[in-house]
């Protein structure tokens, strides 16, 4: 059974995920979160809050998943959030054909998206790419761009098109002039959401990995390009597991491990923001339980960066042999307000107070009309335009005696004197500039995916197999299972006031008194429990109880008083087992 | 100003919430949560899930926003989820008919939505009820169902229609057979989420009260209707604001505050399990910070239940005078998981074990077809049916000597040895039920907005007027707002400090070191801030600061090192600010 199947046999089993609505068949690319799953999802996004908002002191904001057709217009994801089909002529059946070309046997082809539309159907006729549902040839049939955004429409009539936002960084650009405010001008700021998204795939496959309705947390960090700076000092030591474009060109596939420091010396990672990005990223990985061993950075080829972004790095993870992308960083540079304020007319920039107000010089003109009315007519006008441009693009010209101007296709010279050009003294405190944007944008379904797959853990105990979820104390849906020994002579009552002195601890417990300690231990163990206390006979007398810890199945006699601190101090990873 | 204008000013300037994308003119019925506004948020569902989920023990799980049809079609909403339209012929606007009819000065009918739609043709008749927009006469313009689901498609193609979901109960609901595993098939059990659903309004209005997208926390009690009862005694003493369907018939306007016990025992709440939800809701509207003097329950009137539900009471908050629903309790019966066992063919219903096995008389038949085959050809298969459907309805018809049935339309008499007519002792473990549904369903932004609108205070201080936010510490977007009294002389870093120190024990911090004291207290009183900490000179010698609660704007000198126990007590109302 491959790691995948492997995964979704027991997230079902187990309440992880579930294909949606299974009893009527489902449709490809929905989960729902069992009750683990939806608690391991919740745990990796207050860890990322915890990390990306309240640490960085960012804010959060929640926007909605409909909006309205002129966001996405300016965007760009009406015109280029595409991917390209093919319909088998025969069955009827749509097909990625980007992916029908790489999948190809005979193809070398590891990148079809990049190529233009009339080579990829000519890699089918070359390469008699047939149907892989029924077996058609396709050479011939046209390749179409696919819109992938989900359509709906706002309020009655057909008038009002919406669509189901295709990242949350849209709802939070559309509110910068807004935001900066909040922000009382000052960059940089960042403003982080997690939130739905969507993406009407074609071919929705791989459990959790490519989906049509996903969890995005994604953070928007606005900077002066021209003077803002990272605290790269934060992680400059940090080690960073890189595949650059040039290993990749290279195709031996393997990593370079090297320091923040050295891979912005070395010009790997060209921007420092990106740097300090993957930087910070890094621990938050290996604290969701993401194994490092499994795990690169891996910088995009030039042809693959998105139409908004110049240096994009991607964190991926390996499963079942594939590396799959969990987190972009891109520098999405000013594109996003600029695209808004050209499309909404709004103004989206900050006012950037100088130190010092700054004295400079600007040419002006103040035309006698009196003058050029009577002498031009109705060209008088576009002949002041044009003075008012020179005087802003050439001083210089307005030297001699007599300026000449292009109006309307003509030639007019006109008096210097005529024009009232003068070189004012002007004082300006500031100016407005549009901050670039550095984007985390982490795919949270696709962290607890790899989370589930790099904790997935078989050995033996007591000469019987056993499954088990390595995953970190606070990951782990439930922190603490607690039994009785068994359901009779006080045990459970006093079972259960442990339980509740551990809830009311703040830890997430789970409480179990059926079957056999060996059983309630698997249970616990495949939904990856680190902890188990039971209460027995000893228990009542003694007030002490057995703590058990998960991967090691190592036991320890604690006092029952000591529980809370104990137990939460191991879930914040500021003690280990052993040290008790 | 009226309290909602006042409300929204305040909202959009301090990042509660604004019309989304309103760079782009806004579309009716969407909005953004800003950073405050989505922290408040936050809390709320916090709140929530602290008291229905984890302290109840109940289960919590997240499905995705898009379904497909056959979902809709099992659950009614395709067919049943409407409001009546009416278009303007002359400006094109589209109105909700009833709400039309319900604002018109002549108008005496509160209810316009419980009607058929031709009396509400004949009222615009009646009335001359004209268009709001152009004063159009409306009269004569049909009036029609609206589907209020947001429709897309999914996948290529337009064959797979989905929507997106109108509440997210059906998401649990249609995952019943599998959640009754992860419950190990015992009853009652309840399932909640919290999430986006959405409702395509004709006529959005009242800022976050009727929007298209919103946020619901629902759970969906299972249970046995036959044996379960609720833990009633945890709140039969519990006093309830009663507006039961008999007072509103009476219209006297008045509430009556009457106990759990006495309102069950009266049989004014019919269900008990509803009474339960009632009485353990108020105490959580308390915590988040609904008025109390502004709360009421109000029970549906017979024309006003949903198509699914007996006994149906909602919480309500009021408002600028109006009263609006934040919560809906209702008794689903088994109308749902019927109805998706229907659609989806698969059994939606949990196997009962009997506490011993019962042995039950089994009649049954075991006809010789040896007989009935040349006796009666191609008729005898019928016969058999009729003849087991026979003994299993009505066994007596057994004891002659023949016994007639009649198959395909013609009576066929049969001898009663012929049958192998048999009364067998069978032995049942237990017995498939299908359980009843008990839900609660809060309305999450429509809670925010009560919870800002009956916070929101003024009074004056040293001679100025000051607007507050009199939020319940545990809800406040910010717990403590840390100030170094001046920005020089180390005390910034001082401030700071404590500021990472109040994180670290897990409050919420603003740190703020710009404008006089007095414009930093006034700035965390509008976002309802219960607690600021001043650092000053005397904090430098002396390690206290000074503590200052919102309401009273009284200050207290406390020691630093017990700041984050003090102001952890007071956020989750273990102490009070004179205590200290």
């Amino acid at each position: 059974m491959s790691e995948g199947d492997r995964l979704t046999e027991l997230a079902k089993r187990r309440g992880f995920f579930i294909q949606t609505a299974g009893s009527y068949g489902g449709v490809a690319g929905f989960y729902t979160y069992g009750p683990e799953g939806a608690a391991l999802k919740a745990n990796i996004e207050s860890a990322w809050r915890d990390r990306y908002v309240t640490r960085e002191g960012n804010m959060e904001i929640s926007a909605p998943t409909i909006m309205q057709e002129e966001v996405f217009e300016a965007s760009g994801h009406l015109d280029g959030f595409d991917d390209m089909i093919i319909e088998c002529p025969e069955c009827g059946e749509s097909h990625r054909a980007d992916h029908l070309v790489e999948d190809d046997p005979d193809s070398t082809v590891e990148d079809a998206e990049a190529l233009p539309i009339p080579d990829v159907e000519g890699l089918f006729e070359d390469h008699d790419i047939t149907c892989p549902t029924c077996g058609w040839e396709l050479a011939g049939e046209p390749v179409e761009e696919f819109n992938l955004m989900f359509e709906t429409n706002i309020g009655p009539g057909s008038s009002d098109p919406g669509y189901l936002r295709p990242e949350t960084a849209q709802g939070i650009f559309v509110e910068f002039p807004q935001l900066a405010e909040y922000a009382r001008n000052q960059l940089p700021f960042g403003v982080a959401q997690i939130g739905r998204a969507y993406r009407n795939e074609i071919s929705p496959r791989k459990a959790l990995v490519r989906v049509r309705e996903f969890t995005q947390a994604e953070l928007e960090h606005f900077i002066d390009p021209e003077t803002d700076e990272p605290p790269l000092w934060r992680v400059e030591d940090v080690v960073l597991p890189l595949y650059s474009a040039e290993q990749q060109d290279a195709d031996d596939g393997g990593v370079q491990e090297i320091t923040v420091a050295e891979a912005v010396e070395e010009g790997i990672i060209q921007s420092d923001w990106i740097a300090f990005y993957l930087g910070i990223s890094k621990a938050y990985y290996e604290r969701i339980g993401v194994d490092m061993d499994r795990f690169r950075y891996r910088q995009h080829l030039p042809g693959e960066l998105a139409h908004y972004a110049s240096d994009c790095w991607d964190a991926e993870s390996e499963i079942d042999g594939d590396w799959i992308e969990i987190t972009g960083f891109a520098y999405r540079g000013d594109y996003d307000l600029v695209k808004h304020e050209q499309y909404s007319g709004e103004e989206y920039s900050v006012f950037k107070q100088y130190d010092e107000p700054v004295t400079v010089e600007k040419p002006t003109v103040d035309p006698d009309m009196g003058y050029l009315g009577p002498e031009f007519g109705s060209a008088a006008g576009e002949i002041v335009t044009e003075l008012e441009r020179l005087a802003a693009s050439d001083p210089d010209a307005f030297e001699g005696d007599e300026v000449t101007v292009e109006a309307d296709g003509e030639a007019y010279t006109i008096p210097v004197e005529k024009t009232g050009f003068e070189i004012e003294e002007v004082t300006e405190s500031g100016e407005h500039i549009t901050p670039h944007v550095v984007e985390p944008s982490f795919g949270v379904g696709r962290m607890v995916y790899t989370v589930l797959a790099h904790a997935y853990e078989t050995d033996e105990v007591d000469g019987e197999e056993r499954t088990y979820l390595s995953l970190p104390p606070e990951a782990a849906p439930t922190t603490v299972g607690v039994f009785p020994l068994m359901d009779k002579d006080g045990l459970a009552e006093r079972a259960k006031e442990v339980a509740n002195q551990l809830r009311e601890a703040g830890l997430e417990v789970t409480y179990d008194d059926s079957g056999a300690i060996g059983r309630r231990y698997r249970r616990q163990d495949e939904v990856g429990t680190p902890f188990c206390v039971t209460i027995d006979y000893d228990s009542l007398e003694e007030e002490t109880v057995t703590v058990r810890e998960r991967d090691t199945t190592a036991q320890k006699r604690l006092p029952i008083d000591e529980l809370p601190g104990t137990l939460s101090a191991l879930r914040d990873g500021d003690a280990t087992f052993d040290e008790f």
